[in-house]
């Protein structure tokens, strides 16, 4: 499979068009994870790799295209981990879930046997990206594309800590639904146990496996689906209750 | 074919991730009927569903995932009709396009060698239904997922009726265009014929077979593509003109 | 490959149900272009056709549908350039693109076999272009579809001309970063070279290979993706600086 992220948006033809470069070499599957990413938001487009990759094929390669840089010295590269490949700008993008999969190689894309004829200076995502990505599911190697490099641009989502009952973490993702996502992994996490009462910042709420433990309205924490602690309201928003931001801080005692 | 609905936007990685597991399972197509389903709102799924499903082939699989109650004690369902399956929340969601169908079979997934190895309590779209949606696709049969059951949750969309020349009914979709969708066949109805005037609660408008057969900023009343009539304005909204909603009344004279 | 292309959103099941027409005739991959096509906008649709479909392969049909006179005497054709080929409306759509890519025909859909037995009056992108593309998919030739006509509906995106300096052509898009899309073909353009400063308007920029060559927030003239000239802001939106929109003339003076 060969998927397409990008902050493109599907009303202009930008997403479209590299499925149309790929489509031309190769045979295998087309799938959007989505072009809906803010406008160059490097950490939600992180934060979307990191939650979703791992549920892949080993196989598979991930064109991802959030490029705030296009056209000046930053590199395209390839990063191979666990049998998938991520390509795209040297940003940092990719690293999150690289290293969240295991060891990881990074390859500098060089050889123009597998970008298109033309390389425009402000679409690389097109000319490059998703030129290379199909190759790369037709048995080509990442080594083929370029050498390997030790030099990579590298974010991250910040680090949490645990004293006695107090947890210090980030927010890492708000979602669709309002649903606060944390840096905190749940089941490192000693001593929170489903049904007793926790305080998120000043606010008193239980501790629950799913929303709907919880009347209607009611807020909650929760183990959210990609393991990490997560602030809800059952069928309500718990960012507007809450009014946090990604990158804030969040305190949690139990 | 294996599709994809819910109301998980396509911002966060959650849709995505549905194709990541099932393509690690299957090699039919993947498609997307919509992420965009309001949130939690089973009745807009379930609307797209009945205009839907029975355009696509037989064998099709639809995984549909609009889902308050997850991880409550509410049952995943295989719903069998007409050669396709339907996979997800045992909530109404797929009942009316069932009876539409025809004949149809309802089964609770039951059996743990078709879901994923850990299934968290708050995404049983990415842990169950695509899953064993995906499996349906590769020859397993519904019976294999779990026992058939006679109970279900079920949703209707109303009824309708004429007395003479009155046709009551219900608003049961409003388009992107402001189409103003009932539960009326039109095919069902007697005495009404293209080209006459009828009158949509105080609104005197023609019965006509298309949007261009009136004036641009007219109003009209036609057969949708789905075969329920409804009420439109050429180039424009006849929500907007019409001030109605999903779930209200509707009265035609004819 | 099959593509869709739409002004139907992803809200209502009108994108899903083409390609589930299409998927009961065509085992080819079928490939969204985009369904957010601003309703009714003929024009949006055919720029994104023409910067896009020369991207895909040869081979490749394309299912166009945004189409305000369905039901009425518009004709439905098929549009065949370089090996692929385009199926919808005639109103315009298809010509832009038709034209950049070389020799085209134009055929009329005549031939009921390759429709779905019921034709609706409102909506034949299920009825008959994703069934008549799909078709084209498998081996069936344009001419089997109907007869090649030499009357066909046009559009197009208007003319630009040089007088020494000054340059004046019109806005043909606004992308959704605000990138102001000129129909000036940059590689057409005489002495106009990278670094030097021009006016757009009474807007002094400079001309650079991309945004990033500029602070972020600062205006530029660039070559776009598509090989136009193309005024943007760094991590901003030209639109807003300048204030303009689509159809506007435009004159830049170098």
């Amino acid at each position: 499979m060969l998927t397409f992220l990008s902050d493109f948006g599907t009303v202009d033809g930008y997403s479209s068009v590299m499925k149309g470069v790929a489509g031309g070499i190769t045979d295998c599957r087309l799938v959007d994870i989505t072009h809906d990413i803010p406008s160059q938001d490097v950490w939600k487009a992180a934060y979307v790799y990191l939650t979703t990759a791992g549920y892949y094929p080993s196989g598979t390669v991930h064109v991802g295209v959030v490029d705030p840089g296009v056209g000046t010295e930053r590199e395209g590269i390839v990063v191979e981990v666990g049998g998938q490949c991520f390509v795209g700008p040297d940003n940092g993008l990719f690293i999150p879930v690289a290293r969240s999969l295991g060891d990881f190689s990074v390859y500098v894309i060089e050889d123009s046997r597998f970008l298109l004829d033309d390389v425009s200076d402000t679409f690389h995502g097109r000319d490059v990206f998703s030129a290379v990505g199909a190759w790369l599911t037709t048995g080509v190697g990442p080594g083929e594309v370029g050498c390997e490099t030790g030099r990579y641009e590298e974010i991250g989502f910040g680090g949490w800590s645990q004293k006695g009952g107090v947890l210090n973490g980030v927010v890492i993702n708000i979602d669709r639904f309002g649903n606060v996502v944390t840096n905190i992994p749940s089941k490192e996490v000693c001593g929170l146990d489903f049904g007793e009462d926790v305080f998120v910042g000043e606010w008193e709420v239980p501790y629950r496996r799913c929303y709907g433990e919880v009347e209607v309205g009611g807020g909650l924490l929760t183990t959210g689906s990609h393991g990490y602690l997560e602030v809800s309201v059952n069928q309500g928003s718990a960012e507007k209750y809450f009014g946090v931001e990604r990158g804030d801080s969040i305190t949690i005692v139990i």
